[in-house]
This record gives C-alpha cells, structure tokens and sequence, in this order.
C-alpha cells in the first residue's frame, strides 16, 4: 500500500473470510499434517454457507486449560477431535453418542442451540465408508483387525454392523483387545468375534488400526513378506500415505485401500452432524452415527 | 459427495487454508462488523504468508477466562483488539507501547519468539495516517479533538507529534480530558495544548473521538447546523459510515475524512508490528509505533 496516494485507496480484502464468518477447528498436536482445513473448508463452502475450519494448536499438557476456554468463543460452531487428544476431548461435551462411549473418545463435537456441546466417534464409520467406497464387500466375508485402542474398538464395532462371517481382533495387549470383544459383542450379538490372529489364507479382508507403521517407513504391524493376493488391505495410518504393510500388500497384488481415504469419507458425515446439531436443543440431538453406513449398504 | 461412486473420488479442497495456517484473530462483541478479517487477511497473503485473521467473538463477561487461554493456541500469531475489549486486553499482555500506556488499551497484540504477547495502541497512528493519506496539512494548523478517552487520548498523542499550532481537546468528562492534557503535554513539551471548546471559525482541523454519533444517525458531538467550509473534518466513528457530523460538514463544503479510512490505514502498521515480534525475543522489541508515521511526514 502507497501511504503517498493523493486518494484513499481501499485496502484489498479477500473473499472467503469477514466478520460474519462461523469458525470450525480441528485441534491437535502436531496440527501441521491435518488435511481438514482444506477439506472440511471446502465442503462447508460448496453448501453456501460463510464457514471455515481452521487449524487449532493445543498441546497435551495444555488441553484441559485451553480447549474449554476455546470452546466459548461465541462464533466456533464445531470441531475435528485429532491425535492425541480423542479421549481428552470426550470429558469436556455435555453429550456422547454410542460410537463415543464405546471407543472412550470423540472425533467431532458440535454446538447446540442452547451452546451445549455434543460428541461423537467417525473414525470407524470413516473405515467402513471408505471400504464400500471402494466396493469391498463385508457381509458373509472372514475380516481381521488389527489394534484395539481407540481407533480399533471405534473400527471394531462398524466392521461387526456390517455383518461379516466372522471379525478377528489381534492386539498384543491381551486386555483392552478382550474388553472391545466384549463390548461390540455385546452390542452385535449375532456376529462371531474372535480374539487372535488366524491364518491369513482364512481372511479376506484386514485393516489395520494399530499404530505400528506409523512415522516408519520399516515397520508392519504383520511379520510377512507376501499376503495372499485375494485379500483387500486397508491400512488407518496416514504418515506415510503407503505404509510397509501397504506396499506388501500391492507387491503381492493385493487390492489396498489406504488411510487418506478414511478422511475423505469422514467429511460429508462431520459436516452433516455439525451443521444438525446447531439446529437442536442439547437434549433433542438424536445420534445418526449410522445413518451414511446404511445409506452405503444400500446402494 | 455420491456414497456410491465406484472409484475413490478426492475430496474438493480450497488453497486458502491448511494445516501449517498461520492464525490471527480480530477479538471483539460485537465480533459481525469488523473488516479486519477481509483487509488484513488479504495484507498477510499478499505478503506471501500461510496465514488468515478470523473473527474471534468473546462476550466482556467471559473475557478474562477465555482471552488468556486463547492466547495459548499454538499456531495464533497475532490479535487485531477491537471494542469493547482494547483495556482489558492490556492487562494480560506481558509488554506495553508508549501509545499504549497512554491510552490505557492496546489494540493490536503480537506473539514474541519466546511466546510473549506485546500489546501497542495504533489508534491514534491510525487516525493522523487517514488525514495525512488525505493531504491534510496538520503541522501549524490549529486542531480541535473531541473526546478524550482510549481513542481520543491515542489520537491526541498521535496530533501533538504532528506539530499543530495549538491543539484543543474537548471532552465534558473533565478530569479525564485534563489527565490527557496532562500526559501528553508531558510527552510533547513544545505543543500547545487546550482544554475546551474554541471558536470553531479559528479550526482548521476537527477530529472526533467521542462516541456521540456512534449507531446515531441523529446525534453529533457538536451543537451546530453548519461549519467553517475550509475546515476539515474527520470522524473516528466507523457506524454509520457517513455520521450527522460528517453530513453537516459535507453540506457546509468542507472536506471529510471518514473512520473507515482510520482502519485502513492500521492494515500495514498492524501486519508489521505483529510480523516484527515475531522475529524478536520479547525484551528485544524496540517500539517503533512512530515510524509508519514519520515516513508519511516524509512523503
């Protein structure tokens, strides 16, 4: 800008942003390798609406002071929950949806009318969307999952809603893997859910939830060199985009399904369960959790 | 997005924001009629920065809790402080400007490399910055200032610097108006300065810092039907644009400076105080609230 213009110049100014603008975040730690302020930015604009999602630095030892002051910003209306503050975030909204207390964590909250907060876990509708995306069919099929921390037990339970043959839980840590059984078996009790690692000739679907893999080019969360090319390989990592177990699985001519694709198909339904709740009364929020895997199921 | 399309469609994304965004925040309430978002979001791209100024609305109730927690987000650079919260912010910054201390508010605030918030008032910069982007003449002119709180107090500091003859400041508030008579002649020795109300046939130049006119089409700081048509008259009142003061000075033939053209002016001051902290330890910051002045009184 010119201070010696003999006429006021207006400033420029940008078109995606003013003072009437409702603001989304997602928080996390690191926050540099989050894809939503692009994404969900991207799907709030399509629908009209004077909206971004912006990146929100919280660091752990900081969250439980920072985050419910933030969540008192009059013009933020909803929130991506990321690593590693998942099961920190559940604590502070005032409702939780089934996937949530399942998992023990949150991946979206929202704002009620009444400026209540309310949570619910994606990450595992997000797996399963992004496998029948990609037309991999679960039903009457021998599936394996890897991990039963939060992302796991989240996985576990939209794996079983799609009614496999059978559901393999391997996670080392005996435990947790045997309480995520017990819970989605409690919530599915017509499925089969097995603790341990069968054979991998007997699967043919496996995803992994766990975070062996992950920042590690060299490692996999499976001690083999080939997989049996009939079987889809889902990896829920997303640094890298193509894990060790990913590049096993493509060398031995496995179909694979990779964790950028989780994301992608977490965004309509982050999207569809903010923009509802703002609608609603705290208490009146109703949880669709399931609602885009039925829409999924059906087509 | 269609559930139901056979490959993986990527989901769309915008190129404004991403997870490396950079975050300043324009605090205020109401938050729906700043323009900062726009103009300085704009200054910060143009720059080549990764880096957004969003509207970030905190009720006076909730400020002390939720401002100070807000500061502690990771990624936030940077706050422009509007009304109601410019004294208040004051207090939770860990350095003051000159300009600041004066008026008692600051009304930008930077993040120092050590993660040190310092805080310097820019309105009066701001103000004397309009009228000089104007070519209007202030050194050995006769100025009359009305209104002697935060605004009028920076602005009165900001006008003594520019060596008027004399300088009135005129406000009903008394003590208050002597204080600032006080301060400033302290600071500008040489400068003549008044209390009161003079003839208006003896002003050049008339800036209002009250807020009489402010949401008031109908109201104006000065009980008159006309003005002197070589004076020029400026008014810090941003709404309504065009205030009964500026009306009557325009049907009277003088020329007008309006309080849009005060922010304006702020943009580049504001982006180079916040982008200059940055860079510096906080005890390293040398205040230089007068250079975006000096080099206007240059050119």
């Amino acid at each position: 800008m010119n201070f010696a213009a003999a006429r006021p110049p207006r400033a420029g100014s940008v078109d995606f942003v003013n003072g009437r603008t409702r603001l989304y975040g997602i928080v996390g730690h690191p926050i540099e390798q989050a894809r939503s302020p692009e994404t969900v930015t991207f799907e709030l604009q399509r629908r009209g609406l004077n909206a971004i999602l912006l990146p929100i630095h919280i660091r752990p030892e900081e969250f439980s002071d920072v985050f419910p002051r933030v969540l008192r910003i009059g013009n933020l209306d909803g929130i991506v929950v990321t690593v590693p503050h998942k099961g920190r975030a559940l604590s502070h909204v005032h409702r939780v949806g089934p996937m949530g207390q399942l998992s023990g964590g949150v991946s979206i909250i929202g704002r009620s009318l009444d400026d209540r907060w309310i949570g619910e876990m994606f990450d595992g509708a997000g797996c399963v969307a992004a496998l029948l995306r990609r037309k991999v069919a679960l039903a009457g099929r021998r599936v394996l999952l890897l991990g039963a921390g939060g992302a796991g037990s989240a996985i576990a339970a939209e794996l079983a809603r799609c009614e496999p043959a059978v559901l393999f839980i391997h996670d080392p840590e005996t435990p947790r893997c045997a309480e995520v059984i017990g819970k989605v078996s409690r919530a599915f009790p017509a499925i089969r859910i097995h603790s341990g690692l069968p054979p991998l000739e007997d699967i043919d679907v496996l995803v992994n939830a766990s975070s062996v893999g992950m920042l590690d080019d060299n490692a996999s969360p499976l001690n083999v060199d080939r997989l049996p090319s009939r079987m889809t390989v889902m990896d829920a990592i997303m640094d890298p985009d193509r894990t060790k177990l990913l590049r096993i699985a493509e060398e031995s001519g496995c179909q694979t399904v990779y964790g950028r694709e989780m994301l992608d198909s977490q965004i309509v339904a982050a999207c569809d369960f903010m923009l509802d709740i703002r609608t609603r009364m705290a208490d009146d929020v109703v949880f669709q959790s399931h609602r885009p895997l039925q829409s999924l199921m059906q087509s």
